[in-house]
């Protein structure tokens, strides 16, 4: 399988471009245009950046308003082609693309156009070059696969073929299937792109919302299964144009645009890479703030108990229920921050998910690690998080947990109590956790997710926040009775305080959510204060019981409800921009509360 | 005329909100119930927060999912109902919108719909309130404003009218014509938005990218003028959902919000707001650097004369046929920076001007003045720009100029030569600035230019970048054979580096800009560098003359044409985030190069 990226795809210089390409795999690329104008490396030097680099040329792209012209026109396009085919000379690559004509005036005849793409064939072939014809799906006249191929096939020239772009084909909704009537050899060239279906005008929506595969809303895996029955045998190609790729790092993104490509060859190609179960659990987050004296405080009053410390390092466990709270204690980068910097995630199968992860480019972790500690394989998530891959072994304290002893009483460390104040535990585990993204890498954290960790994808929510609208889409492996499955709340905050507004948070699962917060109240943690208005809205939206919309009020419960059943749930105060929420599903509720998003984000910015 | 803005608008918690309003001058405001659930201030406490800042609470919005139910859905309604007229009640407010339903499963039955409209304004007539129905514009079977009248009508309830909204109305392409069929008096209320024509899908086109009058593509004026007509006498209350004002700052968006509603008054109203006449040229351009002697170097390079210094500041001013610039030695806030600070326009009329501005909301720049002084009039535009309202009397050397005595030999303040070295003026003027924006500040500053200036729009032109997406937009008066006129490209960058590409420019008119450069060069003045492939591309897509190329690929000049005209132009390298530009119209070229722009921005990014 050859792998090939076009330049547009990655932002920066296009020898950055070139190098981050070759960085993450590729086999070839696209050179997009306007990338050689802005370079001040002359074509023949290209060809030696991508020679050196072990990059493949495979297209040059594109040449525009061609065809369907009169006489006068076409003879400006024939000077037009021959300086480009010069350039190609230059460049040593042999494949042109040409996109149908999308002006006003394009002459609506296909017998002209396939004349003149003849005559343009003619010309390439004597330049040793070939073209690929595009149908764009704004063309003026030619804006279909089977259009285009009708000309193409009535010009029946060696020189001339197909370029089959997945945008193109599927953002008309045109069935891949019938591919099948186009030969093999004809189809020259083939570019893959991705697309969520958000509703705008095909131009805007192919020149700024395209995705990687895997990363829209377009079956490409049936895409390709279409064009590999048709014969088609050249290279898979990624042609993405993206506002927000353009702004990201450029090696991140090739090495997303990689992984893209790879979990694409795996659908169509089952056991393309290492399969690996997702996980079942979060075993673990790992807190680290600046000052660990408000989180060791959080958590002594939530009913934590501080049950264990690391080997060698400053960090402790503490536990309730399922549980688990790694407190690093010390300190944290940003000198006022707090964050979760790692999870743990059991599986039955660390190794295979660690190869997984590794044939998809997923960068390992760096950790320390000393003799004597387990080692456990750990990945880095897009948003720099580490993501253990654990198995725990509670009974016989193996894996991972073994680095933490138990601690006995005077063994407390620095000095804290081991067992938090009486009461029962209501804790039962954690719930969920929210994660904040960069904005820019948004979509590779989704993909990441889904295709390394297995989780399965929920619709993608904007949320109202005082300050701009807050993105949130939750990622999610099946649970059990036994285990509740992982869930990870992926969000993107609006500027301009995206400490406050895009704070992390873990959600713990209660047995008994008002007995907890009652619990946790005499302990002295404070939690977010909703306002009065909200349980008004909340009367007029469900008949609930007086006394238990009393109580709600009382605990500053948020309530919601859908067919399956009902969530009730509530934040602590922030420290730093991390916060604990406290939540009971009750029946089949699978959901996160989203309709409260918007009061919970109000109250937390203006606190 | 009663001015009234929907909380919606703007970002921030609800007492900002209304704080903001109350400081703009809107005479009240409609409650987005969204904004009342996150305060935590009762209702009756907003409305004692609105009578204290004089405003008064005209709407509350919305009540959705309403009509064209089952009679135990519309039961649970009317229990919703009560509790809203009960908010409301405390709110003080008597009017309530109502929106059609959107609900898959509404049922299409205008006698049904219209008989629970009827229980529902029965409910609240009881209460003192009463309802405004408004058809959204992707309404599951009521969209369209004829429609939702034609069930009012049958109505015929007194406590039952209709909410025009002109998003929803225009949206659909609806002549507002037909509103003269509508009694004034069952015109509830109305709400404004303009929206630029965009090929959105209609509901994420509502959600997110509505502007205020005057900002997008609407025909406003004429749609006021049907309502008018038709007899609406309430109040004008602007209702714009979008996702850049939410993040922006909340006092500055109320103030474009008033201001973009006297805009509308004035265009209905002839009259309503002092008159004043375009201003004709740019008469001089400010600069200030925290290093000043880059740009000693480049204006005495490009062939700047210094020739007078300000009476009391360390300002000089440099001068080259009628360009101006003024350079302030007196240093800038950002260590590394450079900035057009300031920018004279020559008006005929400086007083109308000013006076036009402040009744716009326009602030008066903060400028220290020293007795002596010329009194010049200054407004601060809404990316920080202080703009003079000048009238310049060469001659005289009357008005502001008279604060910039003649230097004469001897006279040289800080050192540098008065007289730049030999050779004859190349530079005939300002042709054009271009001014960096705020991102979350770019319609504000649009329809400040429009509005306040008088200047024409140009289209909005997207830019590819290096790393993004480069938003550009012209504004411009009229010019005349002695007056080019005031041309300003307004442009925001993407991330990461606005710095670069965000640079301001200073656009110079040249005689003869191969002359040009070949002198500054001489002088020692730095071009940016254009690459060879560059020109490749000028000869595919022009039948250029080959000696004329070489000499444009000589002096690194860029090169555009239209039908009208040619430009050619170049910039210098830059001094922090500033460059110049030496252009030369030919013919009737109006543009701005804008095909060159992704080449030059690549390259300067480079740099």
């Amino acid at each position: 399988m050859r792998r090939a990226i076009a330049t547009v795809c990655l932002g920066g210089t296009l020898p950055a471009k070139l190098a981050a390409a070759a960085a993450a795999g590729f086999d070839a690329v696209e050179i997009f245009e306007p990338d050689l104008l802005s370079t001040p490396l002359r074509p023949a030097q290209v060809r030696e950046r991508c020679a050196d680099l072990g990059l493949g040329i495979d297209l040059y792209q594109p040449f525009r308003d061609a065809e369907g012209l009169t006489p006068p026109e076409f003879a400006r396009v024939m000077h037009r082609l021959d300086a480009k085919l010069e350039t190609m000379h230059q460049l040593g690559t042999d494949l042109l693309l040409v996109c149908s004509n999308v002006a006003r005036d394009t002459i609506a005849d296909d017998s002209l156009t396939a004349e003149q793409l003849v005559l343009m064939a003619d010309r390439a072939q004597q330049a040793g070059v070939r073209l690929a014809y595009e149908a764009l799906a704004w063309g003026r006249h030619v804006n279909t696969v089977d259009h285009a191929w009708k000309i193409v096939e009535s010009c029946d020239h060696p020189a001339l073929g197909l370029c089959l772009d997945s945008f193109h084909i599927l953002a008309r909704g045109t069935d891949p299937a019938l591919l099948a009537s186009v030969p093999g050899e004809k189809m020259f060239f083939l570019q893959l792109a991705d697309a969520p279906r958000i509703g705008v005008d095909m131009l805007q929506w192919s020149r700024h919302w395209r995705s990687f595969p895997g990363q829209g809303d377009f079956d490409l895996a049936g895409f390709m299964e279409s064009v590999l029955q048709a014969g088609y045998t050249g290279p898979w190609s990624l042609e993405v144009f993206n506002d927000v790729f353009r702004q990201a790092d450029t090696a991140s993104t090739a090495i997303d645009a990689m992984r893209s490509l790879l979990i694409l060859e795996e659908q169509v190609h089952p056991g393309a890479l290492p399969a690996a179960p997702a996980p079942q659990e979060v075993c673990f987050a790992e807190l680290a703030a600046a000052d660990p004296e408000p989180l060791v405080g959080l958590l002594s009053g939530l009913g934590f108990t501080r049950t264990g410390r690391h080997l060698n390092k400053p960090v402790d466990l503490w536990e309730q229920g399922r549980a688990r709270i790694l407190l690093n204690t010390a300190g944290y980068r940003d000198r006022d921050g707090a964050a979760v910097a790692a999870i743990g995630l059991e599986t039955r199968e660390p190794e295979s998910l660690a190869a997984r992860a590794e044939a998809l480019k997923v960068p390992a972790a760096l950790r320390r690690h000393s003799p004597g500690e387990s080692r456990v394989p750990c990945v880095e998530a897009p948003d720099g998080t580490q993501m253990f891959l654990c198995t725990t072994d509670v009974s016989r304290r193996g894996g991972w947990i073994a680095d933490f002893p138990t601690l006995h009483q005077g063994n407390t460390g620095t000095g804290t109590a081991v067992q938090a104040i009486g009461s029962e535990e209501q804790v039962i585990g954690i719930d969920h956790l929210a994660l904040t993204q960069p904005w820019h890498r948004f979509d590779e954290a989704v993909l990441f997710h889904r295709a390394v960790l297995g989780l399965a994808v929920h619709p993608t929510l904007d949320l109202a926040d005082p300050y701009g609208l807050f993105r949130s889409r939750a990622m999610t492996s099946a649970g059990s009775r036994e285990q509740p499955g992982v869930r990870i709340a992926l969000n993107v905050a609006p500027a301009p305080d995206p400490h406050i507004s895009a704070g992390q948070h873990i959600a713990l699962a209660c047995r008994d959510v008002r007995a907890a917060v009652r619990d946790a109240r005499a302990r002295g943690v404070s939690f977010l204060p909703i306002p009065g208005n909200y349980y008004s809205d909340l009367a007029a939206r469900f008949a609930l019981d007086e006394e238990f919309l009393s109580e709600l009020r009382e605990l500053q419960l948020m309530y919601d409800r859908d067919d399956a059943g009902e969530l009730l749930h509530c934040y602590t105060l922030s420290v730093g921009p991390l916060c604990v929420e406290l939540l009971q599903r009750v029946g089949g509720y699978e959901g996160f509360g989203a309709a409260n998003a918007p009061v919970r984000l109000a109250v937390q910015h203006a606190a």
